[in-house]
């Protein structure tokens, strides 16, 4: 698996455990359900902190679910490029390295 | 207005920019859509890191909404408490410092 | 007290609360040891994590000092400029969204 | 080379990378010279946002000292711990994201 994904056509996991994917899909349904509260609120013109707070609360389970997408990733992708080693260990380190300190800091 | 949420009827700003909440209401649409489709991505299988990368951009478009949100909050709210002084000058600031340092940080 | 400080002379503080100075500089002698320690960390080849946990201490000790600047820049100089109104209320709310979105996220 | 790191004794890396050790020092160095400009900055009562946007440039700077810290974990410490499987290999997963998640964001 090449970590590229700058082609057109989309790329897969290696390998997707099936019990991470259930749960962030339940995840994924429930912060939808938050993104239209925050709607809701902004509609109502409520107090700007509990806003601010709410936008919080929907940022912090987003990242609840990379997480979980990541440890998917160190299981399966990663492990997959460090075992065949040279170029694809580097480039899946280098990867990982952009998305620890540029994407989810 | 006083910065306490805690009771049980919402609060409402003291004032909201129509500007503000035109663009905001926007925004919130649109995170909504992008939510919907990191559910497809994870739905199919998509490269983790391709996921994660869109988890980083929601996640920055809901601190754009939130920057909004706290640009109407000082010019109103905090504004408005400040004016009062006293002990409501204190408790808008000790909030204020609270929001910065441990939700949006 | 004007926001700006692209200027060559440093500008300073409206007001600094003698209380949070003491206590700052003594935050600040305490934060130079501890990046002492890492150097010492580093230098003696401590494990990764162990570094990287060290590393995670001192920012967010020096966030610590932030909140404290920030308590007294919102008592005194933000204050001041919401007071004064006008143009100068603008810049200094601008000049805080800045801090809060970009410089302590 | 186990993850825990709660024992008594330090541990230390499985191996580290000269270049990557030499230029950690010599930022760490240059680290503890701005954490003693900070201190010169509250000494001197300089203008709070003066202050603010400096304590960011520190802790930006020791994310970068956490970057390579991380690349070298990932080349040495990790690859390791996953070309032995089993336990340390989940074990380092658990780690790593505790790192990713907990610490560095």
């Amino acid at each position: 698996m090449s970590p590229s994904s700058e082609s057109g056509t989309p790329q897969h996991a290696a390998a997707v455990d099936p019990d991470i994917k259930a749960k962030n899909l339940a995840r994924l349904r429930r912060i939808e359900g938050q993104v239209r509260g925050l709607h809701r609120m902004v509609e109502e013109d409520r107090y700007c902190p509990d806003i601010l707070v709410q936008v919080a609360s929907v940022r912090e389970a987003l990242l609840g679910v990379g997480r979980e997408v990541m440890r998917n990733h160190l299981d399966h992708c990663a492990a997959e490029a460090q075992a065949e080693g040279g170029e694809a260990a580097t480039a899946m380190r280098d990867e990982l390295l952009d998305l620890i300190f540029r994407y989810l800091k």
